[in-house]
């Protein structure tokens, strides 16, 4: 295997992670994909509910993502409309049908990786099953991703957050975060996507032990009920707070989404994170500014799947972001 | 691609033609399955019924027999235990999501036969949807081939077949049984699994003109209730009445399976095929007797699957008919 290219492990599993792993391939085959295993809604919510299966929907959308094979990764991606498998992605059934067989999900995960072509590694932050748990300042507490994606924070923002029961770390990921060039915290769902990723045992210290560089690429639009207000260096301090590490930089957008795309496909109240620029200034971490929303109109995965749905349609420019985070690393 | 051996086109669809494709594709890889299409029972008639796609499962099964890649065999095989997804084969999921995705069955049996890495080629008799409808001398008609497959026929054997609606046969077995060496009927069904690929308008013409020599593997046992009290030569006589064509050659079993098999694993009034020497000697075809039953015990493929816990336990020892087949050819 002829590996080239800088050492970048990503961590995250949500539409952002898919947007820049699809594109990082082109600078580096040297990639690992960090990917949480709490997510419990749509069809993988369905598959661990009936089947008892580990969440397969992330970690097949960073397999499609890195895949170099067209083909099987639109198979990978083909979500079924109607009758009883409707909602299903069959990328989903693959790996589900793959588990049960061999009742083991990183061996389903490998033989997917071979079925796609994928550059690099994808990696399950964890092997054992578990449920995102929140518990709030005033004592509310949520279970589930699902859920917890879906909950308005009131007051109580910037709640804690636990696995249950308590996971191990995959092993095979102690290696990956060591040896790594880069760290890069995905954008992505700072509670539902990130947290989950951030608080298995032992991936703050193997983070913080690294001698990579720890990158965020900061979220574009705040979230509804959650994050509303939050500006770049907000969300900074969010991710330090969860991962328990210090970031060295941060990549924050300085582009305006066009008034058209923002009239036409932002969510209601999903509004651009503003930059907070003394503190940015001020920061330990260094700050980045770019170019980083793309023109590109995305529509949803699915209309069949309400989680796709109901993403947001404002994306990262992944091309800016890969060639920033390379230029950072060879600054 | 290099190719070698017999030419040998294979008709069927069932377990009967899964047994013999699974060895026979150790003696030669110019193999073609002509896979009945009427199949409306258990995983495949739920996804014709919810999806209206093409039925998927013999056309799994005939892969999966040619497969040379034992991993992604025992994939496609697999089938789903709990929850909405019981019962159905991954193999019939992938073959669903593909012709759903590509709007072609012909392309999604492409693209599995490359996954599989199959020798040979499963050419569906017919790309048309078709229901197999019976009547019978008393004027009862019954539709679908799972209705079919559990009717008793009481006095009125021998029914009559068609395609509702007449399907267009697939034009690329035209040339594979213009240039076959070998035209092999599979044993199995005779109505279930025989008589809708003998029946498709065009097959019996393309059999007829094709310069291969003929042959029918007869089955093992009869059908309660179907084929009861039929003989070898009976068998022949239904294959030729529903293919409008003449056999040259029959091959059939002269050993008795053992006591234990018989008791253990036989179904009530599903005995065995009873020679008929007289009138095989003095039929047109060749009659070739052998010892075609295996002495292995088989399991149901799976207790979830009704359709293959009802199938015979008795097998051919497909071995020795495989071998009988290139003798026959050679000498």
């Amino acid at each position: 295997m002829d590996k080239i290219g800088v050492k970048i492990v990503v961590i995250g599993g949500g539409t952002g992670s898919f947007t820049l792993l699809s594109n990082l391939k082109y600078y580096t085959n040297k990639i690992t994909a960090l990917v949480n295993m709490a997510d419990d809604g749509g069809s993988t919510g369905q598959l661990r509910d009936e089947l008892g299966v580990l969440p397969p929907g992330d970690v097949r959308q960073c397999l499609v993502a890195l895949s170099q094979s067209e083909k099987v990764r639109d198979l990978f991606s083909y979500r079924f409309e109607e009758g009883t498998l409707s909602g299903h992605a069959f990328g989903n059934l693959f790996l589900t049908a793959l588990e049960k067989m061999t009742g083991n999900f990183a061996e389903a995960v490998e033989t997917a990786s071979t079925v796609l072509n994928i550059v690099g590694k994808v990696e399950p932050v964890t092997l054992d099953p578990v449920t995102l748990v929140m518990e709030k300042s005033n004592g509310e507490v949520t279970r589930g991703e699902f859920q917890i994606g879906h909950a308005d924070f009131g007051d109580a923002v910037r709640p804690e957050f636990r696995l249950d029961p308590e996971p191990k770390m995959n092993p095979a990921i102690v290696p990956a975060l060591a040896e790594a060039d880069l760290i890069v915290i995905a954008p992505g769902n700072l509670y539902g996507s990130l947290a989950p990723a951030l608080i298995v045992p032992g991936v703050s210290d193997a983070i913080k032990n690294s001698k990579a560089k720890k990158v965020y690429v900061c979220n574009l639009v705040t979230k509804p009920g959650q994050t509303d207000g939050f500006k770049v260096h907000d969300f900074a301090e969010e991710i330090e707070r969860l991962g328990k590490f210090e970031l060295d930089y941060i990549l924050y957008n300085t582009k305006q989404p066009s008034p058209e795309l923002l009239d036409k496909y932002a969510h209601e109240n999903e509004l651009s994170v503003e930059v907070d620029q003394d503190k940015l200034d001020t920061a330990r971490y260094k700050a980045v500014g770019g170019k980083f929303i793309s023109n590109e109109i995305y529509k949803p995965a699915g209309e069949h799947d309400p989680i796709a749905a109901a993403r947001t349609l404002i994306r990262h420019d992944a091309d800016a972001v890969s060639r920033a985070l390379m230029k950072l690393y060879f600054s």
